[in-house]
């Protein structure tokens, strides 16, 4: 029987997903779970958007030219406008997903042996584009105490070898929430320009800043070669089923190298870069509403999580996730008891443990990721199950 | 400036798009260009199936499985069924086209350094999903003079190391059209059992046979870990932007390591998993009609090169590829001169050099692949255009 590769037996399993088994077993006993697991948004997807789809009136499904639709890439240029982002329609190729502008960045910037620092705890699906790019991840670790502030330059120079090639910042940040300020995205730009690197930013939370502003890597200036941006629509618009994302850089070389991964591939979806172009045509207030319901959920789900005895959560600046520190042994452990031997009125709630967030072992074992996709009323029912459930928990620390 | 990868260098660039600015040109004077250089097919995508799409009543567009709707993935098993693949759902990971198929494939099943056996002339893609998985092409020269058939066994023989990890078939073949007997997948099958390889087969155009009957990789029996199918609606359905694909195996520990790779990019696009679920249930006559097609162009243009003095086409079995050998003395320059300095009632012809669809460097000088993408009376126009060109044209060899 022929073998698996060495890099089929790296590739790690999503850390989440191991739980779905018992979160089946639970519903199928009859309780109910409240999902704070998954970035998965509740938010309807702009009606608008899908009906642009839906009224579409092409006989034949084509393939889009490799970087997506011109149409498409132009309208972009005036959503990237909108937000400060100042590029052209040939500076930008439409992905499948941001998960593939993070793939051609690691493919076309980087070799097997090369490395890449990430501030830890970070979204671990970089994981597995690293090890498909042969890339070895270099942890920088943040700490939930300083609310996941961007660690200290020393800490990224310590790590910095002849082999370190990028560093990928996810601002505002998954799983933190953390909202990067423009002096700590200065300090990144001093960064790779001492010592040559590529930023990588990941900026699919950008609307979802409830504290202060958001400063996008593409707006440092004079590091124009150096920042390429792996963009997706799926939060903005929750459209994640559509897999379009962007890779954006002003980096001649790298664009045409990345195309070149791109033509492999042929095109990126059709029908969803018709939502894609629709949605950059939404009403001003789209985004207002949205984050304002965000925020709601956030202040919510902040606010009970500090009210709990020996629970530390804070306050996310952005995105729709929040850590927290709670009072356990081992948060793999309490995220399967939860759906394994806990319910209260007959509900539980579903979290991600922290330590499939962190490339560093033994960390986030006291911390959990909580994604705040479910409105405040059920916000409030999985708070109640969390609130009783730290009381009854076995492995209860202090 | 940091650097590009040594990968991203080594990335070729699609063979057929550097004849585009050529071809924008020609249009820009007015020449009427004939596209026989893509398989980008003319055939309506099914209104059914786009209808699917279109009357979606969903609100969220929400990730789907990993692995694909299992919805789909269910349908996909009756669909396989018919054309006597006996396979489960669990079996089934959809793809984002059959790209990622491959790609799954190449990274899951090889390591940086191992090699893959192909017989040229390729797919031209395999070369840029081998370069993202380190991966060496071994090529094994078929001929046009045998109408490319599979080279004789001890080809392939002479080229295993212990590096070789796999053989790569499409069936029908892109480019040549070519159709592989049962005897010749028989053969296949006892090498792949000899050296204990992967069999990879691509079989896009599978529903596509003219002559004689279609024998699956699936088919063969007693090495189910061997044989992955790395399949596509793209040209069944005529839903190439769709970017459904799908992986399929009965080796168990091959499809846990690809649904690593499948976690690690969430999930294949939403809409066109609809668009392919709807596919299954086409009525039984939709592919006759389909093939009869593409029959009648086939015969119309294999009889018109054939006609033409010093040209050589074989008569291919399926998928909706012609290769010919003309009595010129450099495909590129050939197919460049057509766009550049030719045309015949303001009309040309843009064809893809057989050059970039082998492996070896030299080959492929004399042949062109010809997709008859267009309807009947085009191709008459088109190889019209051909014919004169070849009587002009300044590198006219014989």
């Amino acid at each position: 029987m022929p073998t698996i590769s060495n890099r089929g037996n790296q590739m790690p399993a999503s850390p989440i997903r191991k739980l779905v088994p018992f979160a089946e077993a639970a519903k199928k006993r009859g309780t109910k779970v409240f999902h704070l697991n998954i970035g998965q948004p509740d938010i309807e997807t702009p009606a608008k958007c899908l009906d642009a789809v839906r009224h579409s009136d092409f006989k034949i499904l084509e393939y889009s030219h490799s970087a997506g639709n011109e149409s498409y890439r132009k309208k972009l240029v005036e959503y990237y406008k909108r937000v400060g982002i100042d590029i052209t329609s040939e500076q930008i190729i439409i992905t499948t997903g941001g998960s593939e502008a993070i793939l051609f960045g690691f493919m076309a910037c980087m070799d097997a042996g090369d490395e890449v620092i990430i501030p830890e705890p970070f979204y671990a699906n970089y994981n597995g584009f690293a090890v498909e790019a042969g890339v070895v991840v270099k942890p920088i670790s943040s700490s939930i105490e300083s609310g996941f502030a961007l660690p200290p330059i020393e800490d990224f120079e310590k790590v910095i070898t002849s082999k370190t090639k990028a560093i990928v910042i996810c601002n505002p940040n998954n799983p933190t929430g953390y909202l990067y300020s423009a002096a700590e995205m200065e300090i990144l730009k001093q960064l790779i320009k001492k010592h040559n690197l590529y930023l990588f930013a990941d900026e699919a939370y950008r609307e979802f800043c409830y504290e202060g502003t958001h400063t996008s890597a593409m707006h440092l200036t004079g590091v124009d070669e150096h920042v390429v941006l792996m963009d997706t629509i799926s939060k903005r618009y929750s459209a994640c089923g559509g897999r379009i994302g962007a890779f954006v850089t002003k980096n001649k070389d790298l664009l045409d190298a990345a195309m070149k991964f791109a033509q492999a591939r042929l095109s990126p979806p059709s029908f969803a870069q018709i939502l894609g172009e629709a949605a950059v045509d939404l009403p001003d207030d789209y985004f207002n509403t949205t984050k304002a319901e965000y925020k709601l959920r956030r202040d919510t789900i902040v606010k009970r999580l500090n009210a709990m005895q020996g629970v530390f959560c804070p306050n996310p600046g952005g995105a729709f996730y929040a850590m927290a520190k709670l009072p356990i042994d081992d948060s793999d452990k309490f995220c399967q008891w939860l759906l394994e031997s806990f319910n209260y009125n007959n509900q539980t709630v579903m979290l991600a443990p922290a330590t499939g967030f962190y490339s560093t072992a033994g960390l986030g074992k006291q911390e959990v990721r909580l994604a705040y996709v479910i409105n405040v009323e059920a916000i409030n029912a999985a708070m109640d199950c969390l609130e009783k459930a730290l009381k009854e928990y076995p492995g209860r620390m202090n």
